[in-house]
This record gives C-alpha cells, structure tokens and sequence, in this order.
C-alpha cells in the first residue's frame, strides 16, 4: 500500500470539507443565494490580497488572469518591461508580445532575483514605458523576488507606470502586501495557497490601473477586466463549483489568521531549507520564497532519479522546468500543508540520496528539521 | 422542507457520481496517470462530437472557446458572417468585433432560425467572406438551426469556407454530426448536456481550419488552439478536476449509447411541448431544439410570476434574456434528466398558472405528457 503526498507547488492538496463542499448539488449562478455568495467572497479575497482595490474572477488558470493584465494595460506598440528569472517571467515576453506591444526584457539568471536598480535604470533610459510586469515569487525557481522595494521605487519615481505582480504562487503564503507596495494589479490562481483545484484566477485592479485600462484598446473579449468588473457575479457563466470552495478557503485562511497563515509558511519554508543545507545540498535560488524551496541535485545526479525513488515512498516533489530539469528538485509547502508534511517528505529525501550513494550526512536533515519544527 | 429542482439550461444537474468523483483528493497533471485519462478522455469526446478532427479543451466557460474560434480564424479585417437570432448569436458579433475582424451579421427575429439561403445570398455577395459561425440551438430562444442543411450548402457551394459551430447546449443532447455537417469548429461547454460543472469548454478542428490559423497572425495567448494542440495534456494547468469528471460523463454517455441519448432529450422535449400546447401555450421558438423548450408567457402575464411561483414549489426554470425577459420561461432537458424530471416540472408549471388565473386547461399538460411519456 502505498499513499499519495502531493508535494508539488500547484495542484497542491485541498483539504476535505472543501472537496466536500464542492461535490454538493451545484446551485445557479444568477440567483440571490449566488450573488450573495460571490459578494462576499470578493470581500474576503481583499482582506487575503492585502487590498481596498476591486478583484475580479476568471474562469481560466492563472495564466489567463496573466493575459488579462496584458490584454488590458498594453495597447498594441506600447513599451513594458518584464522581469525575466524563470519559466514564468519568459512567460510575460510571450504574451506581450502575442498583443503586439513591445516587450523590454530584464532577465536574470535562474536561481537570481530582481534588483530595483536594474528596473529604475530601464525606466529611467525609456519615459514611454507603460508597465512593469513580474513574478512575486517565480514558481520554477523558488525565487521570491523585492516586490516591496521594486513597488516602493516605481511609486516614488514613476507615479504613471502600471505595476504588475504575478502572485501565484504568493497570495496567501507569503505576506505580499497589495496597496502598499504600491501594486496595480495583483493575480493568483486556485490552485496554489487557495487550496482549490485549478480553474479559476483572481485578479486586483488599482483605480490608476483602471484609467489605464479604460484608453486601451487592445483586443480582447473573455479577459475583460472592466467587464466583469460591471457584471454581477460573472460577466460569463463562472466555475461555481470552484467559487464555491474558494469562499470557503478564504475563511479557513482568515480564521487561521493571515500572519499566523505567513508565519506557518515562514516556519515550514525554514526547516526545509535547513535540512537541505545539513545534509550539504545547495538551495537553488538565491532569495529563496516561503512557497516552495527549490534544491540542487548533488554530484551530478539526475535530479528525476531522487523524485522516483521519492515516489516510490507515495511523495511526489516537482522536477525543474525548462533548462533546469534534471538539475533540481521542487518541494512545496504553500496552502494545505503543517509539519508532519515537511518531515515525511525531508525523510524521503534523505532516503532517496541514500539509495543513490550521494554522500549526503544521513538523518542531519530530519533532525535539523525536528529542532526547528519543535 | 423544499427541494431544489434545477431545470435551467446550464448549469444543469451533475450525477453523483461524478460530483463524488471529483472530490477525490486532487492528482498532478504532468503525470502518466493524468496524461493517459486525458488522452482517453479525448477520444471519447471525439466519439461524443461525432468527428475524428482533433479536440481541444480550455479551462474556461464555452464563451472562451468562442473567442479561440474567432481569433484563432480570423484576423484583422477579414470579414465572416454570424447569425444573430438570440442573446448567443449576438455574442459572436461582439467577439468577432473585439477582434478587429468585420462582422456581417444575419438577423433573426428571436425565435426564428436561420435559413440556408439567406446565407448563400451573403456569401455570393461577398466572396472574401472568411467563415460563418453560428449556434446549433440558439439557448436563449430554445431554437434549434438547420446546421446540416447550412453545412451542405457552404461544403458544396464555398469550399474555403471555414463553418464554426456553436454546440453548447446541442453535443450530447442533439444528434449534431459535427464531421457529416462539414463543422469545422465545433464548440461545447461542460455545464450543459455533458452534466458537469462549468469551467471547462471544448474545441475539435478540422484539417482545414487548422491551416487557416497556421497563417492568422491575429493577437491571442492563452486561447491558442495550436499551441493547445501541441501540448501534452494541457499548455497551461489544466481544470484537472472536471476532466475527471468529462472522462466519466463521457462514458455515462456512450454506455447510454448516443442514439438512446438523443432519444431520450427527444422524447423529454416532445412532452414539454406537447403539454405545453395541450394547456394553450405557445412555444417562442419556430424550430425547437431537443436541449431546451422555451415557451410563451400567457395573457400578458410576467414571466417571472410564472418562474417566482415555481421556484416556491422548488423548480427552478429561467426567464427570457435580454428584450425576452419577462415573456418567456425556458424549461431545459438537457443532460442528466429523466422523465419524472418533466412530469414534476409540468405539474408545476399547471399549478402556477392556475394561481394566476391563466385560463389554462388545468391538469390538460400533465396528461398529455403522461401518455406520451409512458
């Protein structure tokens, strides 16, 4: 017999009452019980987004919220930057530049985070740029980038450009604080710290973003934000069922209280990234996020190899993306997750670079672990 | 005590089982248990569509897979028909506008269908028409168009014409043949016929189409049908849950048998509106489809009175949209209903009218629907 422990950042596990809540008869989406439902899932998801600005809902997964910040900021030519230190920051070029504006690339190496200057520097050589566009944490790197001081350095300096922020996998697990780090837009998905399956997306948007919004033209249909910003309860029919689990989640978020909610991410993230460093493995990124923690293969070994014999066990951990698979592995702790999690897991890594002679200081690890998580 | 009883055309009831399925503790969707239920999963809709053109699914409502079908098609410019004869038909054309193509709209009186010839005329008239796109059955007037008779005309009449159909409340429902009607697009939703939750919506397309949007340079990102195609289960995350749920209702479908499902929406449509006529109202639709039966409101009688005292006996139907509210209730039949489905929702809708003083032929309904349906 062997269980699943899903380790993954995104689909992360959801807990029981909610997939229980989701597999009641499904109600229709205009009616008062809805509506009401939907209103106040809104208002919840400000109080999780750190914001008084309005949130819509997409029915798509977090990258139509990512189009939908494009779509709707950019008009065709015009200028944006994007940070680009992972899968999902190329992502950003990729969708300017699939509406025609004009993508400005500030790229990082993987595992390297975002520095405030190197934006300024950008802004300061181009006035016409419209917007910045950027991952708080980047899901393929375990990088959580300074959002704060990115947000703090384009209200002082550039009160015009559009501040953009990918929350994915952020939005609560880590304390992003929308309005003030000065974000415009922010955007998750469900799947991620929302404990929900995958499906829907959020999205924040500023009264300065609005505006902006409001002259563009570009072409879009499904991911209007103004409308469904004036639809009541879902401009087109909305995932309900998912809606449904999301009102749900975002009180379990809040009654845990979202600082003990951060802390328990902070506290999770440590003791992973410790016990990685205690059995001498190298944390890949080098501002490592509180969602996930990404770690480098040691002496050479395929980094697929560890993930099956981790497998074997029941846990499933990600692999890397891109130029980075084979050469990392990615354990999340974002939404679903407490200590026995992170302990189960650390000790099947630890078994797994046993399997693989890697010379690693066996049981260090867990025990590193077992102190902080004590 | 009152139960719900939900008999509006989408979101329509979800069997049991598949809401007990989907509330299975969530799976990876990079994973070979995943990818081999997603590649059953389209097989078996490619049987359901009737086509053996490619299938692709979005993890958005049906109107996403409307806006895939425009922008995918057409670029800026080009010009196609749609047929406007409800609140759907319209919706093309603001697509097919936010797109920057040029919309040359046929217009139906609500309630009347399209005709194969009004078409024609347009298209001779205008030989740099790109595409037509339509509905199957228009879901806010319950009309069902003659697709077959449309599609032969354009196969055999303008061969470079791409034919774009929109089958959300007819694939699973109506015996649409998307591949002998010469459909080159054809588009569902999850929430109707196929008895799941919304969020989901699929695509199939034909050779033909696919080298039409090999050239289109039109803006688009995460409604990209080529870029779906050559994904490997899913370009982006996928709505993992509901295409369990598909993978099940699909083969709840073809266990049925797809003859005995039409047959079943047949015989289910023909005693709603036989009861219908039987009490002395009127059907609004000129060409009623099998999914859904809209139906007069009498002596000037609000619509919504009729629904409100429905809905205090627990049977939930829907009113008009648009400039029909008020003066139509729509009964749907399309999924997950059986035959005392119709007889309870009948009686209900005798027992309203007779509060209201509708000088019907009281319990006449009921009884022409019990001997058709027994």
């Amino acid at each position: 017999m062997i269980k699943n422990y899903l380790m993954t950042p995104g689909p992360t596990p959801i807990p029981e009452d909610i997939l229980l809540s989701m597999a009641k008869p499904i109600i229709h989406h205009r009616t008062k019980d809805f509506k009401n439902m939907f209103a106040e899932t809104i208002s919840l998801s400000k109080k999780v987004f750190q914001t008084t600005n309005d949130i819509v809902l997409f029915s798509s997964s977090g990258t139509g919220a990512m189009e939908a910040s494009v779509s709707n900021i950019l008009d065709a030519k015009d200028s944006a930057i994007f940070i680009n230190a992972g899968k999902f920051g190329e992502r950003w070029g990729q969708i300017i530049k699939a509406f025609d504006a004009n993508p400005i690339e500030i790229k990082y190496e993987y595992g390297d985070y975002a520095k405030p200057d190197d934006i300024k520097k950008e802004l300061d050589k181009n006035p016409n740029i419209k917007a910045v566009f950027m991952q708080a944490s980047e899901t393929s790197t375990g990088v959580y980038h300074p959002i704060d001081e990115i947000g703090k350095m384009i209200k002082e300096n550039y009160p015009e450009v559009i501040f953009v922020v990918d929350g994915i996998t952020a939005i609560g697990a880590i304390d992003v604080k929308t309005d003030d780090f000065g974000i415009d837009i922010m955007i998750t998905g469900s799947q991620k710290a929302l404990m929900l399956p995958p499906g829907l997306s959020l999205l924040s948007v500023s009264e300065k973003a609005k505006k902006t919004i409001k002259n563009n033209k570009n072409r879009r249909y499904y991911f209007d934000i103004l409308g469904e910003l004036n639809a009541d309860a879902g401009h087109f029919t909305p995932a309900i069922t998912i809606i449904e689990g999301l009102n749900l989640s975002l009180k379990r978020i809040l009654n845990e209280g979202l600082e003990n909610v951060f802390k328990r991410h902070a506290l999770l993230a440590l003791s992973v990234q410790e016990a990685a460093k205690a059995i001498n493995l190298e944390l890949f990124a080098k501002r490592p996020a509180n969602s996930l923690t990404a770690i480098k293969s040691p002496n050479n070994i395929n980094s697929g190899d560890i993930i099956n014999l981790m497998k074997s066990y029941g846990v499933s951990v990600s692999n890397g993306q891109g130029s980075m698979k084979g050469k990392i592995i990615r354990i999340a702790h974002l939404g679903y997750f407490d200590k026995p999690d992170m302990l189960m897991t650390i000790s099947a890594l630890e078994m797994a670079l046993k399997k693989l002679d890697a010379n690693s200081n066996f049981s260090g690890g867990i025990k590193k672990a077992m102190e902080i998580l004590s």
